[in-house]
């Protein structure tokens, strides 16, 4: 593996166009905070088979358009040029491009909004980042979230744009749950490995898998904290009487498996006080994405990684004191 | 009165568990903004009262648990002492506990909900009391109405949970007023004690005079500006033409006595200009309350106190000048 | 017209009425960021003209309550006077009377209501430049929006206002297109001043040549970007497949056009680079109009000048580096 690295390292550091790659794949690695071509190539690979074997390959080029897009934006923007090298300014256009391309039919107008959403992305990661540093907060997927929002809104106003993936709108209703067979280990399994694809808005064992050795080549604790992440979310589901459905798709799931590896190994040294904070935290990132499932109903459009950026915000915004060597009480 | 409170303060310097029992009334008492055990023991005889006089025994348990598992959960997350011991951890899930008990059936999920959502209100509090400082502001309710709001919107989607007393969901539609009876001054004198004891979601004139007693062994001024906002608030959503029940039941009121409460007393010095601005606030305060409880209409959960968390921020953002003794245009 | 600026500058110098009257002049001038009362006086002709020909002065009346209603509650409660004399505590007041006259049925609480919103906005005013100005962003309209959204959605639960004017309320629902006549120059050139005169809630060619006026004589650049910001915003509304009628209405361009003026002439200094990225602004601005839209369908209240004001914050917050001479990537 090393190898490889050194090999890649040695050809971006002589090719402007094997930096673009590498700049891209980062991008695509930094969906989940990973800052690593190989973790990229990984999740893209995933995609791939996900889109392919779903029928959908619009949705791999939508991501491909998206990231570049975006890529290439920030280079015109001028923006700084160390984040910019580490995937920074090409992840949200990434998902933009993922989601752009999952709930609306495509066609010519479908790549104008691929690449107007992606440049409007990077000014928003700009505008983001710069709020956010008054509170040492990271951006997370906010950008992504408020510009596909505004983009699939809209498409309920344009007649050149046909959101027909889009869920149905009506007034919030009491829960009327759907009879569902009964649950297996076999279930379970499934609702897990489904809770990581989602956060590419896949729904497939073999991406997800291929996530998992994407989050393993560069972070060991990562993929561990997905994994813990997800099935503590498909738990906390399951006790509140969620949907069966939803769970076993993975759309409770996706925004708590970022939570984990976000609060349990990227923002914090994993350790005992941690992982308890970041449970916590999971735990309630499923009531928030069930709580924004339920607030979106009305507008018919889907609630994407908010919750996840909305409680990871709430969790590090107090610098809590979670190092084991923190006196109590201080 | 002094008496009691010396004696009470010997048993807290020697005793951890009187300390633990004087930081939870503190913490009851701090809904109100008084740091106070005795204020928040007559606030406790208050809800007890209002609770077991409508048959709704859970809703003083729910308040209970709140508040014990919000100040357990702040212990564990080593959160300031200062802060900690004046309750300003605990009143968020004290108003979490009692709104939770009182929108949901019981159920064993209900208390999980409570636990959970207290924890969550600590991490929020210490997240929004970050924020807010950069601009020297108080977090006054908003860490309860943001869990609360995720938590009865998540009602929505899960099985286990069943919001029976939340409202029903609809668009919002033009105004068809019910008929009512005349107004007579003992329906204004009711008006305005419910709009009083609503603070804590309750609807009795006995809990409201104990409210108020409350409030007057640690702030006689707040209780004279707890009666002139509620009285206030009244005659505003009178004239402007609000729906007789609504007023009638302190439903329009309770964000109001708030704002009167802190803008009049507890964020700014008693005096004539702040009088009117406080005044300004309140009647501003029947608007937004209003607004919002059309906004949710949609979304079928309650505007809780955002409405006086959102004017009173309003009102105290600008630092205006309101000592008689400031000079003119500076 | 410099012999006039003298002139009308000896009389505000030896005259508080003068000066009252330049202020206010000055407030309506600030809607579009003009700091010039000939401005304002040339705008105020457009609104006048506007209203008389629509056969409804109330509107005309309302601004100007708004705005003398805005500036006296400054003077009362002794905001820094550099601003006040601007103007920038009178605009806000200035549309929520256009707007609260031209959504609410006349009569006896809609002037409460004026006088009682424009003192709430210079609250609100001095609330938003206290946290926008750490980081540099200018209030822009939100005071306004903010405020009016509030004393709107509160019609719907006050039985003395009507909102006869406003939208009627539904959950989102899939674009179905109303047949219209196909366009020609002239359509696109009514559409065009349309948009810019509904920037003041007008649809009125003429009001708009007055506003055009209003601006050169302040600003040129400005004059010329409301133009081209009006005519990019058809276009791209009409290539997405926005509603035909809301086009030519104007409605869909009134923020695009104070998107270009402000990211295009009053924030940045024109330039090859500023205007593109101005027009990356104004098109996603066409989008954001779109998708507010879509979002207060269920609430039933218009998006006013949000989308601007959102759209033009992301745009500023990032501090670009947008002058030909810098560096990339520095």
């Amino acid at each position: 593996m090393n190898a490889i690295a050194t090999w890649w390292q040695a050809r971006c550091a002589g090719s402007a166009a094997f930096r673009l790659v590498d700049t891209n794949l980062r991008g695509i690695g930094q969906v989940m905070f990973q800052d690593n071509p190989l973790s990229g190539a990984l999740f893209l690979a995933a995609i791939a088979w996900g889109a392919y074997s779903a029928g959908t390959p619009e949705v791999l080029y939508g991501g491909l358009v998206g990231v570049v897009a975006a890529t290439l934006a920030a280079l015109g923007l001028r923006v700084a040029s160390v984040p910019l090298r580490s995937g920074l300014y090409g992840f949200n256009g990434f998902l933009l491009g993922l989601a752009l391309a999952t709930f609306i039919t495509p066609g010519p107008l479908l790549w104008v909004y691929v690449v107007l959403g992606a440049a409007v992305s990077v000014v928003v990661m700009a505008a983001t980042v710069r709020v956010a540093a008054s509170w040492d907060m990271p951006a997370l997927t906010f950008p992504f979230v408020i510009v596909t929002w505004m983009l699939l809104l809209a498409t309920y106003a344009f007649g050149g744009l046909s959101g027909d993936a889009l869920p149905t709108a009506s007034v919030v209703a009491p829960f009327e749950p759907v009879v569902s067979p009964p649950w297996d280990i076999g279930t379970f399994f499934g609702a897990v490995m489904l809770s990581i694809s989602q956060v590419f808005l896949k729904a497939s064992v073999i991406a997800s898998l291929l996530f998992l050795a994407g989050l393993a080549v560069n972070s060991p604790a990562a993929s561990v904290a997905a994994l813990a992440g997800a099935s503590l979310a498909v738990i906390t589901a399951h006790l509140l009487g969620a949907e069966s459905d939803l769970i076993t798709g993975g759309l409770l799931g996706f925004s708590p498996v970022l939570t984990a590896v976000a609060l349990g190994t990227v923002f914090n040294r994993p350790s005992v006080r941690v992982a308890v904070y970041a449970g916590l935290a999971t735990v309630f990132t499923v009531v928030a994405q069930a709580a924004l499932n339920v607030a979106l109903t009305p507008l018919a459009v889907p609630a994407l990684t908010m919750p996840f950026v909305l409680v990871t915000w709430m969790f590090l915004l107090p610098q809590m004191a979670l190092k084991d060597s923190d006196s109590a009480n201080a």
